[in-house]
């Protein structure tokens, strides 16, 4: 398919072919991975399909505050195969009220996609991906999961189950976004070791074509449910570098998260969902603010070609 | 690509080939088009790939009160070619300043694009359509667009230029949505018959592998600037039906269009760029407020496996 701007491309990242980082004892606020990570054309039978492009990807995890100790639940990787594979998993936290550990199983599940990036089933599908990683993880427990890939063609595949989420900004305007898939307020869709559970049927699969200059932001819903789309957008066009808009963006979601007054995404979408403040507070002028404490992953990307 | 619930799938419109429908002479409110569309399996080589469908389409067109004689400027078709094409422009109003009626240059897209579905080039992509019947049209004027496409694998694929826009609800929740391009707060990206207008290669191009259940809602900015996202999907689950769901949602949306006081999503965005009432105004308490007149263009979609 037609890429933007008539251009077809492919971004594959040279450096390593599996990057796995897991969130496991990761201190509060500790930088995950800063790289500038060069990309450059492989050998294919059509190197017009394959120009030379750079991709710059800059990841931040800060864990929930009383999870600092253990790194808190999110884990993620970052891959070389192909296009480029980004995966983002939330561990689900109820699993502590079962003596199970909740980061287990989204560090499993991400190890296994890791390791499954380059099977021939996948063949670039990230929902393919999602089914392999999920059959694969043997760990008590679930888990939200979001896989970005991009393909030779410069397009940009997404495979969503829950609220991790994907935003692509152009030109300093949102174009795309993911959605947070949920049972109800505060119960996303899950992967889990239980029969129960979502599969890769529930993904919701969408993708877009890519260019140059696209800036891609993923993360956990510590991103999303404290950091407006409007203050994602503005902080890429205060920094115009990943490395320090990655930093900003996780600095701004843990302000925000352990702000009782702010009036985060989270505490205007409980509101919309009927929950809110004591009557006798609301008498008082008070409504339900505040940000939502959480284990916080930005995985910032730019697609740059030469 | 595999598409959801491992079905590969096909939506082909069996009433009629292309079945294109200006605004021309419109009354206000008037029901553009009321019809369940058969979707029946057409000859192909591997018949597995095209189960039987049924896609429910019901269409809404509102012009803006004061352009109710000559039916408003946006113009719409929607097409059995193929998956089934859906396609939204709305012309530019500033021609008229210009002594030009902004309705020509909408309407002749939208024909040119009817006309040009099944053009080999074309080959499902939107893009290219848009690119094609841009190329096509000859009138003087300038509009936004959207192109939905639905191909053989049950894959939405979707190119937009400027502020229409298209809403993707599965189970009750949003799942996909378009957002609008601009350049500045009200001048959307747009084609037009100069030379400094955007091209096909400005338009987001993105897909979705759609489901059985999903409920496509398509429209010009004359819809979501009046309602809001989570009024669409309130507005689905009330009404159950395209043809009671497009109605009420052309409705809530011209209702709150000539509302003064309507905290719209249209004067959230104003004040959120920095417009504002006069000082003296907000010093009495005072704000933005009040939906945006405009002609209102709805579409919904059922997609209905057999």
């Amino acid at each position: 398919m037609l890429s933007s701007g008539g251009r077809k491309m492919t971004v594959t990242i040279s450096h390593s072919h599996h990057q796995f980082l897991s969130s496991s004892g990761i201190p509060r606020k500790r930088l995950m991975n800063t790289s500038l990570i060069r990309c450059s054309a492989s050998p294919v039978s059509n190197p017009v399909l394959r120009p030379e492009l750079l991709i710059r990807v800059e990841s931040q995890l800060i864990p929930h505050p009383k999870k600092v100790d253990k790194g808190g639940e999110d884990a993620f990787f970052v891959s070389s195969y192909n296009g480029g594979v980004i995966a983002v998993a939330d561990g689900v936290s109820g699993w502590a009220e079962k003596d199970v550990d909740p980061a287990q199983f989204s560090r499993e599940l991400m190890r296994k996609a890791s390791s499954l990036v380059d099977d021939e089933e996948v063949n670039y599908d990230p929902r393919i991906l999602v089914r392999k990683a999920h059959a694969a993880t043997s760990s008590t427990g679930s888990a939200t999961v979001i896989v970005s890939m991009l393909d030779n063609n410069g397009i940009l595949k997404v495979a969503n189950v829950g609220d991790c989420g994907l935003r692509v900004i152009r030109k300093g305007q949102l174009i795309f976004s993911t959605f947070p898939q949920e049972h109800y307020f505060d119960c996303p869709y899950q992967l889990s070791s239980e029969a129960v559970s979502q599969t890769y049927l529930d993904a919701t699969v969408t993708s877009i074509d890519s260019m140059k200059g696209d800036i891609i932001v993923m993360g956990s819903d510590g991103l999303f449910d404290n950091v407006f789309d409007h203050e994602i957008v503005s902080t890429i066009a205060e920094h115009k570098d990943v490395v320090q808009t990655a930093k900003a963006l996780a600095n701004l979601a843990y302000k925000h998260s352990v702000d009782f007054y702010f009036d985060s995404p989270y505490s205007i979408e409980a509101r919309n969902r009927g929950l809110d403040v004591p009557w006798w507070k609301k008498a008082l002028g008070q409504k339900l603010t505040g940000g939502k404490m959480d284990d916080i992953t930005v995985i910032v990307g730019e697609v740059v070609s030469n």
